[in-house]
This record gives C-alpha cells, structure tokens and sequence, in this order.
C-alpha cells in the first residue's frame, strides 16, 4: 500500500485504502485498494496416503462445495499459525509434518497473500470445532482423485498455482512426480 | 447480492454491501461482499497468425508487465461492447468477427465477473488512445509462444481457465488443437 494511502472505510472482511496518484500527464486521479486478512490453504494427507479435502456448506449459500482445508489468518498469528488451527478446527486432525509449499497474491488491487502449506501424515486429534457460519464434513481422496477434481473444476477455491500443478500433473509425468513428492515428502 | 444486503461504501473501483445473515445455531452476523465493475479479457489474432498481447505500465507500479489486452467494462455498454471499445483505445486494432469464450467469477466474496472474447483477424485501424494512468506497448507473438509465456508464469492477470487451457495444450496434443481453433477458427 502507497505511504499516503488513507483507509476510508472499515469493513468486516474488507478496508478500502485511496490515496491522490499522479498519472503520466502529470493529472491527479484518486486510485484505490483493499486490505483483508490473509488465508491459508492446506494440503493435508494421512498416514494411509491419502488427502483430506471438505465439503463446505455456508449460511448465504444454497449449495456445499468442495474445497481445501483453511480459511482466514487472525491479527494475533502468523501464517502457520493460522493453518494449524484451521485445520484443527475445521476437521480435528493434526500433523506433525508441515511444510510450507507457494504464497500467491490473486489479484492486484486487493492486499491478500494465500498462503499454501503442506501437513503430512495427519492424525485425527479431537472433535470439529466449528463456528456457527460453517458446516463441513471432511473426505478423504487419492491424490489422482483430487487432481482429477481439481482438473474438472470441481473443486471451488484452488489457488491458480495449484490447479496449475495438477493440470501438468495428470498430462506429465516428471511433473506428476515432483508434485507427489511436494504433498507426500516420498515418491509415488 | 442477497436482496436485503445495503450498500454501507461507495468507492472509485468497488461498492462494499453488507447484510444480516443469520448462521446456523440461529445467531445472526454482519455478511460482507464488494461490488465491482465486470472487466473483459481478448485472446486477439492477426491475419498474419499471431496473437495480440500488451506491455502495460502504471502510474502507481514500478515495473512493467505482460498482460492481455482488456479492462472495465462501464456501466452504460455489455461486455462485448466494453471489449471492442478497450481494443480499439489500448491497441488501435479492431475486428470484424468477434466470439465469446468464456466467463469467470474470481472470488466468491466478490460480484465481478471476467469475460474472455475472442477477437480474429484483428487490423490496425487507428492510433492508441490511453488513458493518462497507462502506457501500452503492443506486441506481437505466436501461439507456441503466448502457451510458453502463461505457463511459466510471466503474463500478469491471466484468468484461471485459460491458464489451465494453455497449460493441457502444452502438454496434450488434442487439447492445442482445441484451444488453437478456439482461437484462430481453424486448425493449426
């Protein structure tokens, strides 16, 4: 965000930010960008190799969808932070194993990294600890399963990079490989 | 947008509305989702068999990018018009067969659609006419390249469903020749 941007509005999810730019012309024009809390996105895989991915309902919607595991990070934790607890609360499992895989910035004119992380060999910990806004039952899917929802579009929510390594994933091979060893740590 | 959701901000880009929505233990919370204008995409080709992209500079950026042609679509045209009159402003070119490819929501939390034309057999029919919050520099490049470009990454803003395309044509035979002549209108 520009130095002299000036936050005009505080939202619930969204702060707007505008600040005077100069343009080529030398004119003024008033531009505009917004700030909202970083996400996380989590690949989760078991001891029995498999990924954990859920099906979300939300209180504004009338269908569930298939997404990732994550959701916001909170003003008082870092990324990691962020994943683990989303993940603990989202479907009560638990990794020893965490590593971090890509952040990306969707779009230009909103501040908002997604961050994606990596948790192997997740154990189920404790019960779901769900806010009231959310219902989700977690599955459980090969890891050609979930490209293959990812490459058909089933899956709502995948970071571009992701879908990209699955659809390069399912039509070549070395890449099919590599991204195997990303999520599981071991070869295919 | 929920019909009881109120518009709580106007900005120069995005309108921020919020609504009551009630959660699934019957409590209620503030639901938050922007408002913006739809934005159009142009996969544009030459007679000559290539395609057309932009270098774009602005005011507020420090460095240079690849990207296609396109922008906003006003409040006072459809999209195909939107794209037609952004061509014509960014690059001078126009076209007389015009088809649209696809349309994409980015994000959920956002009313904003992006829409890709295909724009064939494009021809120079006058000057640039920029805004002075850009810079554009048309360039010229082949099919093979513009696959290359997107998927390592160097076109900026590309919508996800055609990176996932140019992403199977370069690594599936019968998905280039598809996207190709989604494109050209013929086969390659």
């Amino acid at each position: 965000m520009p130095v002299n941007a000036k936050k005009v509005f505080e939202g619930v999810i969204f702060d707007v930010y505008q600040w005077e730019q100069k343009m080529y012309d030398g004119s003024m024009q008033t531009f505009e960008r917004l700030d909202r809390a970083d996400t996380v996105d989590i690949l989760a895989t078991t001891k029995q190799g498999k990924m954990l991915i859920q099906r979300q309902s939300q209180p504004d919607q009338e269908e569930s969808f298939l997404c990732l595991i994550g959701g916001r990070v909170e003003d008082d934790e870092d990324a990691l932070e962020g994943a683990k607890r989303e993940m603990l609360e989202e479907t009560g499992y638990g990794s020893q194993e965490w590593a971090f895989l890509l952040s990306y910035r969707p779009t230009r004119k909103i501040r908002w990294d997604m961050h994606v992380y990596v948790a192997r060999q997740c154990e189920k910990q404790s019960e779901q600890n769900l806010d009231p806004g959310e219902r989700i039952e977690v599955m459980e899917v090969s890891f050609d399963e979930f490209i293959e929802l990812v490459d058909s579009g089933k899956m709502n929510r995948i970071h571009d990079e992701i879908r990209s390594r699955c659809i390069r994933a399912k039509y070549h091979r070395p890449s099919y490989e590599a991204f195997y060893k990303e999520i599981f740590g071991t070869s295919p």
